[in-house]
């Protein structure tokens, strides 16, 4: 089994969606396994002193037009939607509950809730609203009300979060492979090159 | 004359460097010329309540490491100098002063002022180190102690600092081209497909 690629994002975040069609195409190319890691992007933004883009004068709006461009550009679909941005633990606690039983269905379920938040505009943030995403993929609402209240997966992400904090991840996305990170969507033809390379 | 690639930079910044390489190409690749434009970033940094990536807890050794191996990677010069980031003004109002009456020599100076600053590591800040980088391009020290002392010289790059921002320049580089804005050298790929699609 080759080394995975190590893909870090939060729900909430535009250029995380974006990544996430293009790091599988690299993986694809290169048959290497993603690891999908779902993290609170807050935690590592307070250690960062960064904040939200669209909650920065100017940046917000060139962002916007970008994200609007980007989705023309890759032909994915893109709303920006309303609330933007969202917290995002329930979705990565039902997240790393699925991974633990099923990865691949944690990663269907990942894919099905950047398309709902960011392709259809749909708010993910409250269980109610992770369940409706969950539920096309056989995942039993009173599953997710207990997995997203239940303390010991709520410690799980805190944990995960602090651990992608302290591999260097500042953002979303983040791609870690054979111990070199990168930051960002734009940065993604670099993995492409530093795997066929084997860095330089 | 084709429309311009207009290219927004401050000579303190690493991915100003790497994305200078990169838009002449683009711009010979495109016969379009490129008009270069420092301004002093830490204006619009005051805007969007940005700061040097360099003074960010991680995004600084993160960055680091970037600059490095984009520099390998490009097979371009590259050393970390020391002071960084720097103050620069008056390279900025040299090269005004220069544009006015010969854009190629402006263009020669801004070229060689990168390369000194972070191709060789000289401290390009005070005038004396401007007036060394613009001596081999027959620019008198004298004319550089004067220029950056021009009370109309440093107007005139408030001026364009200013209008850069009310252009929507929130960083460095950033490419205006057909009226679109692009944020980051690594955002010079959607320039180059920007260019050739008519924008989509």
């Amino acid at each position: 089994m080759p080394d995975p690629i190590d893909f870090y994002f939060d729900f909430s975040s535009p250029y995380g969606y974006f990544g996430s069609f293009k790091v599988e195409n690299i993986a694809r190319r290169f048959e290497r396994p993603v690891n999908w890691h779902p993290i609170l992007i807050g935690a590592a933004f307070q250690e960062t002193g960064n904040k939200p883009l669209i909650h920065q004068p100017l940046k917000g709006e060139y962002c916007a037009n970008d994200w609007a461009r980007m989705g023309r550009f890759m032909d994915v679909p893109w709303v920006l939607p309303d609330p933007f941005p969202i917290a995002t633990h329930n979705a990565a606690r039902l997240f790393y509950k699925l991974d633990g039983r099923d990865p691949g269905l944690a990663k269907k379920f990942a894919i099905a809730a950047f398309h709902a938040y960011f392709g259809e505009g749909r708010d993910i943030t409250g269980a109610q609203a992770v369940a409706e995403v969950a539920a096309p993929l056989g995942v039993e609402a009173e599953e997710v009300h207990a997995t997203v209240q239940d303390p010991a997966v709520k410690e799980d992400l805190k944990r995960r979060t602090a651990e992608a904090i302290g591999r260097g991840v500042i953002g979303s996305p983040f791609v870690i492979v054979d111990g070199e990170g990168f930051w960002g969507s734009d940065r993604l033809w670099m993995v492409k090159k530093w795997i066929q390379k084997g860095g330089w």
